[in-house]
């Protein structure tokens, strides 16, 4: 199965005092913050100065029924996810699903995604959550065109 | 600050495991498990496959009073630090501290990094951990040589 890295994400209290503490590690904001409705996350990708490598996905929640909401509550947020981009997402899930991982949420469109960066016209983001035994939640990611 | 992302560390129950799960995302082993004695993992590198972007550290506790143990006891593992590389491992750490980070660890020798990747004859690897006010756990980390 073909990935590559899309990003890591981490709950936040406040996107804005995290982004400047990250900004000390050489890291910049790439997107606006931006709402997305399904997820109930306010959502803010940041990036290395030198555009090489990973970003990070600073998430807030929107509401108190926002499934990060929880996470904050008792964790008091941290890195959340592992974000893995693939070109088919409902093969992916059920790959991952056959070799052991837990659905946590099958795939759904990502409005924020898109209109973070501009994707979308032709068809949406999708993104689906799947879970290893040792809680590593794992995102699947297939990007807008 | 110059840095770069060194790595993701991941804490599990059983390496082994986990490995074969992130083997379906396409990711493989770089490293055999090593332990390091100061801080009482045994750790395991994973890079994907086209050798390009991040890697992931999977750790197990080597015993109860390892730093990670709690972690694992508590929220079952998953996601736990994210590693910054840097070229001054002391000037770094003050940096952060300075701008709002929580010291949890100042710089140590990290052998088990070093008989990882065969660094160390010259220099030591170093590490040390910082944390955000939203619970994020920044690894520093200055390659040994």
């Amino acid at each position: 199965m073909p990935t590559r890295l899309n990003h890591i994400g981490v709950v936040v209290h406040d996107i804005e005092e995290v982004a400047k503490l990250l900004g000390t590690l050489g890291m910049k904001a790439l997107t606006r913050p931006e709402p997305d409705p399904i997820q109930k996350v306010t959502a803010c990708f940041l990036g290395q100065e030198d555009g090489e490598g990973f970003q990070v996905e600073l998430l807030e929640p929107t509401d108190d029924t926002s499934p990060v909401a929880n996470f904050l509550a008792k964790k008091g947020g941290g890195l959340h996810h592992l974000c893995f981009e693939v070109d088919d997402i409902d093969s992916a899930a059920k790959g991952l699903e056959s070799r052991g991982y837990r659905v946590v949420s099958r795939p759904v469109e990502c409005i924020g995604y898109d209109r973070s960066f501009g994707l979308g016209e032709k068809a949406p983001t999708r993104i689906a959550f799947l879970m290893t035994s040792s809680k590593l939640l794992v995102e699947l990611l297939q990007k807008g065109r």
